[in-house]
């Protein structure tokens, strides 16, 4: 039974790897600040916001001083505050590039919510700048830190499956409001696809530890539904994984919130549904034996975020989702976009090392001491 | 709960339709013939079989004589016996046409298990020939006679979902034994597909009314495994159907048992879980209120086809699942075939007529008096 | 998934044990019958009924010859045929002791439905009577030939659970028909205890092993419904088991269905729900690494009684469940009884011995070559 | 699926109701305090504990100023912060009447931890001092404001089980440190009972809106276990209801952690499992059409407490759990024990009225404007 995690008891701030939340949406509000709490690690250290008012109100909530919040114009004055070593960026994806730009050049760390950026071409620049700039950058995908999606890459990885032959996800939700900058090309790069398809996409690459060899995709872009005038409502699409590994994937921003992830293997089927969501996560695993679903000791998958970026800060290793990883999935993304507009199969540049894009492997919680 | 359904009390034979159960292989022995039990308008009235000894043992335990079975050599002896009003086929696929054309030359009426035939040609023909014949033909999709399949095609068409965005199924499982006819190209004409993906395919159709305008397939053959030297191991296949709807299917002979379909639509989502299990089938439909599970009376799904077709057979109406629904059927499978093979969408003949190659609706068991 | 289980393919009767089942009601027609044909080791040979069209026409379904149906009177014209060994004694609870006699004095051996009598002295008599008559008696209770109950069984002994603390049960219905004999204590000998109510309390003493040693109990008996004049609605019950563990039970025929089983250890808990049924059991066992529903290959809970009795009667040694143990039972309800009209707590004789009044262990499907 | 309850935007603090939290235990740092953020109508602006340095440190972490945390010395300074209208009182059992009447006498209004003391006699003086004072006493059963367990109530009182006739409750943990003060008599006033099992006692009666007429119980203090020197490891216990509705309830700190809510009637039956978590509940709702588990949106059990009684004090009417319901439950788990020790029933005084001892219905989520 999922409880709420422990916060932890407060330990002085200077240990801890401070950060600056780079816009105040809903994620920062409700996930992300709460989140910083359960991290013995981490702490919120200063907001940046365009709404000066509602950063001061909730900086006194934080017991952060008004002096804590700083406006768009006014990022780099964080530049002078050596106690704010990290950004997490939280803001509409056609601006990742210019703040992650900003904070590379003034020596912070930095975490980017996900699509890094606009599409492969753009995210390859933002790697390139931090690269340049020698900070750290991580992609934050969650569903890579998190005790169930490890049980379940550990179950597909480690053989309780058997063979793995088939693959299957969804991810769709609605998405009610027309005025939404998700749903503004320009603003978004795109519709469900690079901000919850990304999700199946993801989580599959993470679960095989294998790249995609090929693509096919479909998308639908209702003519009279004003919400989809710039992006498409759905995505339908099929990833070609190595020795004949096929997965079947869907996103959607017109159908009623389902999540889930299949791998199927020739002496077992893994099941996560809820696969995405924050809380309530539900992994099975069906062998011949009977059904198995583990428990976890509760915890905060932002949290966990924040515990392993704090440690990389600390000790300079590559995060284990660095902007690499985002990158990767930008151009499978490109390549899904490209099938759906010319109804072809799209190639893709074959790898064939294991976890290819990635770093340091989290600490679980039930590894830590 | 799941109760075995009720033995329906012996009325006088003389009053129900007498079947010829042409195959004695293991869906004979273990669902037919039990399910014509359940059936108060049904009764097996001989068995026609290779093996004449075997056939004799199941005879006697069914209280039927010696005499009441026939060698493949000695079906046409049916022609005299009036009280077989039908045949049941249940032998290798590549063995319908011959079967169907002989019983229908003697006048009798048919049901074939599926796939009718071997390809959408060879369908086709054999609903040529019961049209000349002037018998009737059904084919046996079991789970287009199951309340549980039409408690789900009435939530999708009657609007509990909303409209309908997506679709999923997947119908996978593990064929162990390489000497089976269903893993020879000649007899099967083809793999999981014909056999068990046409679940996925032919569930789908019945759940939306509607008929696929395309498809884009891919497949898997491994080259060192003995069981797949002449047919697939799996295929993976995307059907298009009007609006944009798009269905993702997998099957597979090659991965743990694990059978679904999901239909996703702006104001809920409906799963079956499984989804073609002789029993046990469960489906779950939520939405914003929550998640209902309806339960329905015991019944057994081949006893409502054999009470189906029984009644068609009094009373000369087309069956609900005719022959035409097997030949189109074989025309999408068709183009998954030639899909896979070019690596290219398939597109279909446009159908826009609802339910169009069906017959008369079945009586559910909760509709009867 | 479960699946019809496997129907035998037929044997030379010779070597099988042929029974005659006393009683055609809807017990022997939907679920006994069937299930001897599940049986590679007994079959039906002969019917008693008060009611010989019935019974003939279930002979013919049955493939049995006219001559092999008996009415009540007839009985005793069973002693002549040495192919049915075995009587399965299937009607009101007040007729057991008579048939049961009539049996054993033809040299038949028994299986009796539970309960075996109308209380503790009724079912005690029947014991001896077998006893000086050298028949085997069985009573048929199903639970304890299940896979299921025995992984039950297997987790509360084997310490899955960590050390057990207490017991849940319960096993309510509704009886609608106030006509049925279930409701006339002069042909049942109680309401819903002795009839739904032992099922929890015999399949607690079987899954402990051990004996209550005190019982409380306390029924209602509504002054205006007609169908509790003679007999109580409801009791609920508990039983002090060795060391402080205790079962908390529910029987009734006044609720909707619901039937569970639960054992709380201190390391885990399990839970049958549903614990009774005929099919669709479901088992699971959580601890602190998760929830484990085991499966198990189909199976038929009577097919099982009667594997296990023909085995009996073909080694001559004691059943499982012999009428010791169903007398035991009596003895336990005759004190809920007396504690639910007295209001106070009643003492049982201790038993230290582990499952005291069982005979030989059922081989269980999976445990067979 | 539950997601994490919006933290509500923060509003001018002058308008909301200021808390005091006395001790600083698990509960309020992990639960209470995180759940204030989430009300619009209280907030916390004081810490009281015996540790002023850890207080401090949370007083940092929630935006206080040092000079907001006081020590039980100091507590009558209190009573100069007229920012500070109530006190939610969780400490100890045997310190609330000490606490709640210090408070009391300050003109604070109270919110007291369940059990409300630590007998019937001790609840009675508590409320007796309240109501002398002229401020509100509310009993923190979180149960009773949460939408799972309100819809719960509205299917057992709106009819949708039908007529109810059985209910069944446990609730059980297992306590592994033999230190705390909840295994000490004197600081506990009882074992599991009153810490955990008057979830069921209080749920049951909450549900019902009925009162129990009879207890049964029993207990098990085992004498080798030095947890259990001082109190019984575990209570089953039998509440009589009007009209022969009997409850069974379990409830241990020696048994894996189990805790469900069963509610029988003639036409349906309603499981609550988990049924006192603080996230995850799950409410089903069988019938004969099938099973309903209705979905809430996202709520905060302890927030919706705070809510509850932020309104009281702002309108001075009685909270729906004040101090006389919880002197109920004490009376009754007063009989419970001395059941226990007697080993008879003991009768209750009959209380007719519905919702007896409740004050002013909360407004449910879903009522909010």
């Amino acid at each position: 039974m999922p409880r709420k995690p422990k916060i932890k008891p407060p330990t002085p701030q200077s240990r801890r790897v401070g950060y600056a939340i780079v816009g105040l949406g809903e994620l920062s509000v409700e996930e992300l600040i709460p989140a910083a709490r359960t991290s013995k690690e981490s702490y919120v250290a200063a907001l940046v916001t365009s709404e000066l008012d509602k950063g001061v109100e909730f900086a006194r909530a934080l017991g952060l001083k008004d002096s804590d919040v700083y406006t768009y114009d006014d990022f780099e004055h964080l530049s002078g505050r050596d106690d704010v070593e990290a950004v997490y960026i939280v803001l509409p994806n056609s601006l990742h590039r210019e703040f992650i730009t900003r904070a590379a050049k003034m020596g912070k760390h930095i975490v980017s919510e996900k699509p890094l950026g606009m599409n492969a071409k753009d995210a390859q620049k933002i790697v390139d700048v931090c690269k340049k700039a020698g900070v750290l950058l991580m992609t934050a995908y969650r569903c890579q830190y998190s005790p169930h999606h490890w049980a379940a890459r550990d179950a597909v990885q480690g053989g309780t499956l058997g063979r793995v032959k088939l693959l299957d996800s969804m991810h769709v939700q609605v998405e009610d409001d027309p005025t939404v900058w998700r749903l503004q090309q320009e603003l978004a790069g795109g519709g469900p696809l690079p901000d919850v398809g990304i999700y199946s996409l993801n989580t599959l690459r993470f679960v095989t530890g294998q790249e995609p060899e090929w693509v096919f995709a479909t998308l639908h872009q209702p003519k009279k539904d004003r919400r989809f005038r710039e992006v498409e409502e759905s995505v339908s699409f099929m990833l070609g994984f190595p020795e004949g590994v096929t997965a079947n994937c869907h996103t959607s921003y017109g159908a009623f919130k389902t999540d889930t992830l299949r791998v199927m293997g020739d002496a077992g089927t893994l099941l996560m549904d809820p696969a995405f969501t924050y809380e309530g996560l539900k992994l099975s695993i069906e062998t011949k034996e009977g059904t198995m679903t583990p428990s976890f000791p509760a915890y905060d998958q932002f949290g966990l975020e924040f515990d392993h970026f704090a440690q990389r800060v600390r000790d300079g290793k590559t995060p284990w989702t660095p902007g690499e990883e985002a990158v990767q999935d930008h151009v499978i993304m490109d390549a899904i976009y490209e099938s759906a507009k010319t109804g072809k199969v799209v190639k893709l540049k074959s790898v064939t090392k294991k976890d290819a894009f990635r770093g340091t492997k989290p600490t679980l919680p039930s590894e830590k001491s």
